[in-house]
């Protein structure tokens, strides 16, 4: 590749797109944020992505930069060897082309990810796990997600949907999971859980944050709320390390900004649970809410190499 | 390869040890069981294998044929990458460096694996998976244990011991597993288990067949302990195609004898926690107990092609 090119990278979520323009070192040279703004429904949806896209390639170009490639990170079951958008509740896609839509209208090589794998894609080369072949990246926000990443490469699965680690059974007739399940992990230990709990319980709203800082204060009820869902988030990480077996557990998302507060007892928490098992590493995500967006570079970047 | 040429294969139980020369096809030419005898301790173990080994390589060479490698597969926790059976508790083994103590005494190319894994290998690549790409390989006897298998490679984990799904979490608060924590999928639903929940409550005996067997005749005792163990089989499963989106859940070890009795409600129960989940096809192994020996020759023959 020429010392001037540059890949274009965005991150879609349900509420904004992360944008960037990202050198091959990883350097990132220039970021823009947009509105997804889901609710005008999915063509709108793709058709920004499109104009921010190209428009960014644009940006490239009049910088004396040339755009190389493309990589989209997108939430749901994403089919990363076709670059379909097989189902995304967030931004309402239903077996959405990405791929195909986007090459067609840039004209550049483009690769489709999923959000949550090319976050741990990123911190995993570049973050909190750079320094480890095997590693469990966990977001957690209003729902949890994870990605294996082994070698450098996140694990798709056989349909794109590996790494649901939010769905994995930590309360047998729990509470009821977005899925229709009962007593997920994500059903007991999400962002959006630990507020609904404490909420119920309470009798007035908060979020996990409030939560964690009562806790931390010393409130009984919000210590006892924050303690449960931090064991829910034990078992179902120690279900992960036994079959996984990974160096690095990378938590990220809106949970972890929580900090020692999370860390601290989950990782105390982790030990108790840890028999056979390795013990691995357990520590804070390191590139913010910037790596998704950089994931997708990384995509872009590699499929350059293929 | 040279159309004379053999791997020798063994699979190192905790009871007996199953021993194979076998062509680069896959054709087994030869078999050969004797017993482990673990209670001799290790070092009479590593000495028994060595002269297995040893002995298998000279009946290839008395047939006129040309052993080429050896692998040899062992229960525990194995470091493939550096020959180590780093804990067995079947076999007694710690740290017990077979690769290299196998290729100093025969003087051939050595691959050591971990049985579980030669076993889905062997599935994944010669038996009920191999029209699937993603195989997960789950088997069920005194313990429960798994191997996932993509592209026809077993994922080891960071220190060989991935897969370790007889450790997931299923029912909290309930039985205390070998482990030392309570409510494994491996407490509640391995053959050992199940013989012994039925033994507790009925005040005989069991094994998981005769449980089966009774719970098929109508026994209303043995239908609810086989059903909560499948219930808690299902669960386990789920959470392992959360995690790795299969295209093929292979179930082996001795309680998959049970046929269609844990096969048909298995697949309903699995069924009914399917929600974004891929279901995947739930079958029967296809090589029984020979599945660990062809999984070894298959690391041998891999190790020749590195």
């Amino acid at each position: 590749m020429s010392p001037t090119d540059v890949v274009v990278a965005l991150d879609v979520g349900g509420t904004g797109m992360k944008c960037a323009l990202v050198r091959p070192d990883g350097a990132v040279l220039h970021t823009e944020r947009h509105p997804t703004d889901a609710g005008r429904g999915p063509d709108a949806v793709v058709d920004t992505i499109l104009a921010v896209a190209d428009g960014l390639a644009g940006k490239a170009r009049a910088d004396g930069l040339t755009p190389a490639a493309l990589g989209v990170a997108v939430p749901g079951v994403i089919d990363e060897a076709r670059g379909v958008a097989v189902w995304s509740a967030n931004v309402g896609f239903r077996d959405v082309p990405l791929r195909d839509l986007a090459r067609a209208r840039l004209g550049l090589p483009t690769a489709l990810g999923h959000d949550v794998r090319a976050g741990g894609l990123a911190e995993a080369r570049l973050g909190a796990g750079r320094e480890d072949r095997h590693v469990l990246f966990v977001a957690i926000g209003t729902g949890i997600a994870a990605a294996h990443v082994v070698d450098g490469a996140a694990a798709t699965g056989a349909h794109g949907a590996a790494g649901e680690i939010g769905h994995v059974l930590v309360r047998p007739g729990g509470p009821v999971c977005g899925c229709g399940r009962p007593g997920c992990l994500e059903a007991v230990a999400s962002a959006a859980a630990i507020g609904r709990r404490y909420a119920a319980l309470a009798g007035v709203p908060a979020t996990a944050a409030d939560v964690a800082e009562r806790a931390a204060a010393g409130e009984p009820l919000a210590a006892d709320v924050w303690r449960e869902a931090v064991e829910a988030l034990a078992d179902g990480l120690a279900t992960g390390q036994a079959l996984f077996d990974v160096e690095a557990v990378v938590l990220g998302g809106g949970l972890a900004r929580a900090g020692a507060l999370l860390l601290d007892p989950l990782r105390a928490a982790l030990h108790e649970r840890m028999t056979f098992h390795r013990e691995p590493r357990l520590v804070a995500a390191a590139l913010g809410d910037e790596a998704g967006c950089l994931g997708a570079a990384l995509l872009a970047l590699d499929s350059l190499e293929k």
